[in-house]
């Protein structure tokens, strides 16, 4: 499926006009092509002997056609992100020029590379494992602090060198297995059960804790689930804009950044929160009397974070209480964080005082029209999400890596029931082999094409 | 208005996510931010001795966060696009990898970079005149062959070097006027006055040329405008839509290089072709005979060429000679290209051969339909084009050149003018002086914050 002999080009860069673009060349023909098109402005340099890591200014020529004038850095194998010898061209950013200088290259055979398919090289030539390529894919798409962290870190090999660590452990195991199975009519056992066990329940326990923590790491990549509940007229959108307004603050700081809107997801101080659409929700008189309803309980489900709203202007002292007296009973056992928003502190003639001293969940009063007091939600929510302690935890981000280790901990379920039933050594063993070709796919140490081709296939061009 | 002292940077790659992109930094302060921000990951490397045209490997970190795995090219004043010590850093294709790193560099001290400053810089260290700096941002939109190969002339400086000639010339004359204005009580003339008039002559003759050619250039700039006439169901929008597909064919070779759909402006072979709404004829029942109405006739005014379908399915013989005819008369006074094409071959029963002979104006026999053909018309509208021959000519692309040379040829005039009258010399020094001011306004020999501004402006960010 992968022919990794010829050689392969791609924009890099993002679609469409800037002030520069960059073309990638990757593969054994690269110097040769770029002696046939590239023009040196020095012309004491030798293009049959570039110089690695050095960057060359000169003119991009079809036959006697110019095309560009453009800068070439050369990278050598092995020392390039492919592992292969590299080139980028980095050119004037019109999508023309861009277009020439690949047809260009295409005439001179080279081949335009498929999605992903510099960082599959990169892979096949050893420059990093699976988790790491995949990694790289997570990092280009990141669009916050956390997901970004996470990214980085897995790319630095963080995730893999945790399932080669265990991968390792067991496999030791596995050759000694394999030795009773060879000596099976003796009746010996090499391997020593008690030893196996305690590995067995480590492994376990990891892969327990991974594949927990996808939840969050899901939650990470789409942002945190938060759902803003309360009777209508409460101030949900208000509030929703409210909070927008307080990131826009911060992204139009750098001009020309402007983020895709999504609608209501919206970052705050760099970690994403996704806030679920309560609709279900609004059409009722009170939403707490409804989370039997299915809809509203599937969405108070999916959050993380439970934004209680009240509207203090329009309600008496008595049934605010009540209010916040069924928040907590209903709520209670459902293992949420629910922050409780006293709303329309502007509409109140005085100070709020007496009735924060009547309530005693901890409370947080805004004006959500005159935008007052968002930033306390915001310090909230953030400290509900705690992500400084969670930096120092290994979180599974990637839904392959979920499937497989889904098939581990069942593989590590027949090992148990295989013991507690006392069967023979051989079920165990086909077991222990299962969990090390699952653990092989994470890290890349045993693949194939389609697994392969699932994975770079989501990669952009030329990455 | 312009701070040339502090140290820019932008990124210069276009907007959205890559694999890719880059981030330019230009100014004094270049290298000693990127010591305090970048770790190179070969530890030998001097970061206070980074030598021009390399790129080196390394991470970038706000502290001790790391922000992402990076490129730097490194360039050394005067060796540089802006002609100062320069950086590239090429990051990892994420807005928000892209945005972090921004933010760095601006915490550092570093200025966001204005539209075009990098160019503006450019300019001001006399690494490029103004034309030169205008032809990079025509070079950067340009979308076909046509106005690429004009844009890169321009920016080898093709056009100021016949304008620097001109002021050149202009030049010594003027001091010798200049020279008799001192002794004028003395009526002697050092400027001979028969050189003078020759100089002139060029000089207009010259600049008539020039102007003529801006029709010629902003016909390249936006496509060359074509009027598509006919009767009714002649088949107008079929033939429109046959020619569309050609150019898909072509564009659909490279992926990811769709061009941005202008309506009815249709590239063929690398020149763009801007094909007129002739919706004002379409209602009438013979588009020839309202030749006369205003509509029409601005439509066909503003044709280089005009593409005149007949259908021969349904007209009988004589009614098809005698609109021909009526072609012939109608438009042989308007200084138009007229390709006539004789659609609907794929109605006939048998081959139009005997039509053929009949007709005497070269007429292309087609199918809008099938598709048959199309390539003929293709062929007929890039020979009327002629590019071959006009790219040896210097041709105006710019309005602001324009605008500029219809003032010289202004005070041409007036000088002409004074001499008629037997003027004094004085007036006649006073428009040579604004010539050379203009001349010089074009290459920027001569120039203020407000052209600049005004060049500058429209440049993307980053370049």
């Amino acid at each position: 499926m992968f022919n990794n002999n010829d050689t392969i080009c791609a924009i890099a860069t993002p679609q469409g006009t800037g002030a520069i673009a960059v073309i990638r060349i990757s593969g054994n023909k690269s110097f040769e092509v770029i002696h046939q098109i590239f023009k040196p402005k020095n012309e004491n340099i030798n293009l049959l002997d570039l110089e690695p890591y050095k960057v060359y200014y000169g003119e991009i020529y079809d036959k006697n056609q110019l095309i560009d004038d453009v800068l070439i850095s050369v990278f050598k194998a092995p020392h390039s992100y492919t592992g292969e010898h590299s080139l980028e061209i980095s050119c004037h950013g019109s999508p023309y020029i861009q277009r020439l200088i690949l047809e260009l290259l295409v005439s001179k055979g080279i081949r335009l590379a498929e999605a992903g398919e510099f960082t599959l090289r990169a892979f096949l030539n050893g420059k990093m494992d699976l988790t790491q390529a995949e990694a790289v894919a997570d990092l280009i798409a990141s669009q916050s602090k956390t997901m970004h962290e996470l990214a980085l870190k897995q790319m630095r090999g963080g995730f893999s060198n945790k399932i080669t660590e265990l991968r390792k452990q067991l496999l030791d195991f596995a050759s000694l297995i394999e030795l009773e199975l060879d000596f099976s009519e003796e009746d010996v056992e090499f391997a020593d059960r008690t030893q196996l066990f305690a590995l067995l329940a480590n492994l376990k326990e990891e892969v327990n804790r991974l594949l927990e923590s996808f939840k969050l790491g899901n939650a990470i990549k789409n942002g945190i689930p938060v759902a803003i509940i309360g009777k209508p007229n409460a101030g949900k959108s208000t509030l929703l804009n409210a909070l927008l307004n307080e990131e826009k603050a911060i992204v139009s700081e750098i001009p020309g950044t402007t983020r895709d809107t999504i609608e209501d997801t919206i970052m705050l101080r760099g970690t994403a929160f996704r806030f679920i659409d309560t609709a279900g929700l609004r059409t009722s008189d009170n939403p707490i009397e409804n989370i039997g309803i299915e809809r509203t309980h599937s969405t108070i489900e999916k959050s993380f974070i439970i934004l209680y709203l009240i509207d203090i202007c329009n309600s008496s002292v008595e049934e605010i209480l009540e209010e916040v007296k069924l928040i907590k009973t209903q709520f209670s056992n459902l293992d949420k964080h629910v922050v409780i928003l006293a709303n329309k502190t502007d509409m109140l003639e005085e100070s709020p005082k007496e009735l924060a001293k009547l309530l005693e969940q901890e409370t947080i009063f805004i004006s959500a029209k005159r935008k007052e007091n968002i930033n306390l939600i915001t310090e909230a929510l953030l400290k509900v999400a705690k992500w400084d302690e969670l930096s120092e935890q290994l979180i599974m981000l990637n839904v392959r890596h979920y499937a497989v280790l889904l098939e581990v901990q069942q593989s590590i379920a027949n090992i148990e029931k295989a013991f507690a039933d006392k069967l023979s050594s051989e079920l165990i063993a086909i077991d222990i082999k299962n969990i090390l070709h699952y653990l092989g796919e994470i890290t890349g140490e045993i693949t194939n094409d389609e697994i392969l081709g699932n994975i770079f296939g989501h990669f952009c061009i030329g990455k």
